[in-house]
């Protein structure tokens, strides 16, 4: 069986635990608590040295890192990833957008206001404004678009999907955003759907 | 013919420029000063809303950015691109780690010499520690190996090199690092190879 390490309130956790469900793979969750520093300690890094949740291990113990590179492994000759090459690359192009552009600010504001000590507070006006900019791409990318890639649900909706849908826990406010707002509730209502604190049982 | 919107010291942009050379593909390269803000310009803005180059635009105008996404595109069918799909997945790994825990630390840093009068400034030595941090995985990885995926030069390899082999221009030594340094001479050894200022003609 596969097996996740991953922190349940984490959005790139997420996103792998929302495909393996819509993909209906079984797997084994193995929580760290990445605020207690767990993801530090050497026996984490032997798994994986940049000291990141999520990792996936293969049955044959083979250890994979990077979200956006455990989505797109799981997702082959699935739905959720398109058969056409321009396609595939637009869904990279998400992915990488969303690790360089989105989530070091959404995902940063978020944590700083579940941890008010951390000395990084200072830089929450930033992160704000520059999560915001992130969130006018997406906002403008889906005029007349039901979906991020293709008109059809799939590996860049959920890896989007797993920051922009708890970016309130962040300070933002997606009122500003109408399209993105209708785009959730869209990617909501998937079949297979699970909210981001499901654990397989 | 393809056209890249580039800027020619920008690392992100060699990793095209590299492969588009290796793979044989003409184009026609088109520059805009990053620093002057020719990216943040309306007429740039409408081709990436994101105001980053690399930016490719195939033969019928669409537009694809995000370096990552781009490597990928065009290494399809190539030698470059793996066959398998655990190394299709490491070769991402990489180009993600890349995007996340290597690049906003090595090329920020890099960017932060050239502009001495930044802002950004003291954020030097946080950006100097992470920056050996990702380096450090890079030389574990490496141990026992010649390439990054699969004991054969590609993509992966492309995407890392471009900001680790420029890595002493924002302050790295990487005389601490002698599998990279090794690997970095493998790469510049392999057909087809073009130097950062390389332009096609």
């Amino acid at each position: 069986m596969l097996i996740l390490h991953d922190y349940l309130p984490s959005g790139n956790g997420y996103k792998v635990r929302l495909l393996l469900h819509q993909l209906g793979i079984p797997f084994r969750l193995v929580e760290h608590d990445v605020v207690a520093g767990a993801t530090r300690r050497p026996e984490f890094l032997a798994l994986n040295p940049t000291g990141r949740i999520p990792v996936l291990q293969l049955q044959d113990g083979t250890i994979l890192s990077e979200s956006g590179a455990i989505l797109c492994y799981l997702a082959v000759d699935s739905a959720f990833w398109p058969t056409e090459r321009l396609e595939r690359a637009q869904t990279l192009q998400w992915l990488f957008f969303e690790q360089y552009s989105h989530e070091p600010y959404l995902a940063v504001a978020r944590f700083l206001r579940m941890a008010p000590n951390d000395p990084r507070q200072a830089d929450l006006p930033r992160l704000l404004e520059r999560g915001h900019a992130a969130l006018a791409v997406m906002e403008q990318h889906l005029a007349g678009r039901h979906y991020l890639v293709g008109e059809r649900y799939g590996v860049a909706d959920i890896a989007l999907y797993a920051y922009t849908h708890v970016a309130h826990e962040g300070g933002f406010d997606l009122t500003a955003f109408p399209r993105i707002w209708a785009w959730l509730e869209r990617v909501r209502s998937q079949p297979g759907h699970v909210p981001i604190d499901w654990r397989p049982n």
